[in-house]
């Protein structure tokens, strides 16, 4: 077995890692970057990139379907499967490339192929071919989907998000099992696509939403085009020829047996810290497994390893990853010298149409144990100006704000553009603006963002009104 | 004559006459609104809503044309012309609608109709049956299109923006005299519509944009699905039954002529003060005959005369006309105690496709004598991830900087989502960011706010490179 000294130890060559590895070199140190799998991000190869592709061909459909309400007739319209997945293909391919570019740009000499696990404190073995001594180390091994233990060793039919971008054509059916981010994006794509779509939610979530009187918006509003079933949980899964045969139980206990061409697994993922021998490295774990460690820092403990990006579950998602691994790498690199690094307001979005954001302190945060009252303030989108003119007047945005200084908190929402008006209630609430402030910014006309006015003007009204007399309790909606 | 006595008179109906009308009215003067036309502002009625309307079906049609580009084809398309125009001119009638709810709910006897003029500085003659005698007075008398004397009395087919929200149907063909904000958003929108549009300017501006390099952009992206021909001035022009034969004189002596069924003047637009009687006043006037005033009070000079909305040509937009009438009907009503009201960043919008936006300070004022040299970032959308994603990756963004502060002073674009990119950009100029602390703000990905980022990042490397050893002078491009 080869063995290796090194300062830095990063796992993992995704958005993280190669960030971590990034950081790590600025301080002149002797970094490796250890990657098991095929070079390129999960962002770019099965998640934003080419999530975002299919979307865009699915808005197009969506688009031939309704221009008739402008007055605009689509004739017969065709979806050519095999050109939509050429495109969302080739497209993610050249995303991919540029990634590539970067990893070739490593030394040689820096870059390991294999499986890391920890053989104690300071060592890492390398599948079976070389032991790598560090001073640091940055865990950034990702995630992984998860698969419900009912849908294992069912047969190829059913799969994961990954194995859709390498369609060379788009299915008849597709069963999606989760109504998270990924769910929801892939499961209405393929519905405006024009394949038969089911979607299932164990119980009555919508991607990231806490908020319930948003939630309830987004499941009526993303329902009206899609078979959404929530309260169902699968219970079996066969294999017929090409086709899955899937039953599905309701939390009532009926059974509900239907065929797909394809069963999709979205219900979540799972941070790849499983197989890392973390057992040897001392660090404490959380339930989940997963190194406890100081968000600001990315050091787990007062260790000298530190966990990026998905692997630490925190927000597993791209811009968080991103800085994630350049704290850790920064970190990693001038260690013992732990510095807290930048991090941003919150910010999620589902690529939905409509989009659905939350941004700042989430409705649940805010609405925890022994959190001081706050205030909301909402608009529907129903009859909001810019978005009626373009028949896309659907949704809910509601915002909150803290009483006593006035604070713009956070939002929560299903709204037209919602990707853009979270770019701008998400800097607000970095900059730490209250109402007031927001609402002496200019607003143009006719435009979505008079939406977030009318929202804005609620929220002040009912800040101006005072914390009502009874604090509000979980099932309350407080401040309206 | 009928003689009247009020505290406040405000002249014009619109959506600066009716803020002025409402807020002079808080301070428990009596106020009278008089309105020569008929009621509805407008924005409603011939700006902002109907062409908005018109734009969201031409965006419709544009999609059906290009949804090829994702493998979804729409077959034979047809467009409507009739229900175009019928969803544009029914959905306008319910904006309108509104506005004349708001006038109806204004007690009858503070509503005169009739052309006002001043008879003396405290005098109102209104047509030729009432004398309003006044303690302060609020010009909000609004603007009017500018039709070229080379067009005058030639026949009904020489039109204006108003006469295309009357259409019923799409016409054949239009000739656009005028790239302003709205011969480019009507010309555009007839063209996508299936109208065959030639469009003419008078020298080689775009919209609002001062920055030659994104006006260049602008031109160049704007010609690539229009007929716009620049340097054409209009020579004559005679109506043939129902046609209009029109002759352009291009700057180098050329003389083209062609057959269109409309002609339509969108040259810029004038400000309604020109048979008010000012004169009668004492107040000073500029060289175009609006009174001078001071834009944080819309006072005109220390008189007792205020004037807003599109009537002082200071920004002829619906958001600042609401500002303008607000801030001169309080100050009409508190008079003499005239104070500042609030006056929000500069955003102006042209909703082409991608939209023309400008934000902050213009180009043109931050090259003005005198003022220190500022430093340039910039990004094209071309190759930007989401745009091109999307297929709308066309267009430019530039933002500039002050060298020494490193604040963030303004932009200008042409660029898909260029609205939205407004709002955040507006947001953060009104809030005197630094580029710094805009890079610190959260961009989520993939979206075209990351385009953005690569600008300002451009935009703080230029910053940091300090002032360039000789000052630019108006033909260079600063900082790049």
């Amino acid at each position: 077995m080869q063995e290796l000294e090194v300062d830095v130890a990063v796992i993992g060559a995704g958005t993280a890692g190669l960030g971590a590895y990034r950081a790590a070199r600025t301080h002149g140190k002797r970094a490796v970057i250890i990657e098991s799998g095929p070079y390129g991000t999960t962002c770019a190869r099965v998640g934003c990139m080419p999530s975002k592709l299919l979307i865009a061909a699915a808005e197009a459909a969506h688009m031939l379907e309704h221009a008739a309400g402008f007055g605009v007739h689509a004739g017969a319209t065709r979806i050519d499967g095999a050109a939509v997945m050429a495109r969302v293909r080739s497209e993610r391919d050249r995303f991919v490339g540029f990634v590539l570019e970067g990893v070739d740009a490593i030394p040689a000499e820096d870059k390991l192929r294999g499986h890391a696990r920890f053989t104690s404190p300071h060592t890492l073995q390398i599948d079976e071919h070389t032991l790598v001594r560090f001073q640091t180390a940055v865990i950034a091994t990702g995630s992984r989907p998860f698969v419900p233990t009912e849908l294992h060793n069912v047969g190829p039919n059913v799969i994961v998000n990954d194995d859709v971008f390498e369609w060379t054509d788009l299915p008849k059916s597709v069963a999606v099992i989760g109504t998270g981010v990924i769910g929801l994006e892939l499961g209405q794509a393929l519905s405006r696509l024009g394949v038969r779509v089911t979607m299932y939610a164990r119980g009555g979530s919508v991607a990231q939403l806490t908020d319930p009187v948003v939630r309830e918006t987004a499941m009526r509003v993303l329902s009206e085009e899609m078979d959404i079933r929530f309260q169902h949980l699968p219970l079996r899964a066969t294999q017929h020829g090409d086709e899955i045969e899937l039953t599905m139980r309701t939390t009532a206990g009926d059974e509900v047996t239907e065929r797909y061409q394809y069963v999709l697994c979205a219900s979540g993922r799972l941070p790849n810290v499983d197989m890392l021998g973390l057992e040897c490295t001392g660090l404490e774990l959380s339930p989940r497994g997963i190194p406890l460690f100081d968000p600001r820092t990315m050091q787990c403990g007062a260790s000298h390893i530190f966990i990026a990006g998905d692997a630490n579950a925190e927000r597993p998602v791209l811009p968080e990853a991103s800085d994630h691994g350049r704290i850790a790498g920064d970190n990693a690199g001038r260690y013992p010298d732990v510095r807290p690094g930048l991090r941003r307001a919150p910010l999620t979005i589902a690529f939905t149409e409509p989009n659905v954001v939350a941004l700042g302190r989430s409705y649940r945060e805010l609405s925890g144990e022994g959190k001081p009252a706050f205030a909301v303030g909402q608009v529907s989108f129903h009859n909001q100006g810019r978005s009626r003119v373009m028949l896309q007047n659907r949704g809910l945005l509601r915002v909150y704000g803290e009483y006593r200084t006035g604070k713009f908190l956070g939002a929560e929402m299903i709204a037209p553009r919602g990707e853009n008006l979270g770019h701008l209630l998400a800097w607000a609430y970095q900059c730490r603006l209250t109402v007031k402030e927001m609402l002496d910014m200019p607003f143009y006309h006719p435009v979505i963002e008079e939406g977030v006015r009318t929202a804005l003007r609620d929220l002040q009204a009912n800040i101006d009104k005072g914390v009502p007399p009874e604090p509000p309790g979980p099932d309350r909606t407080p401040g309206i």
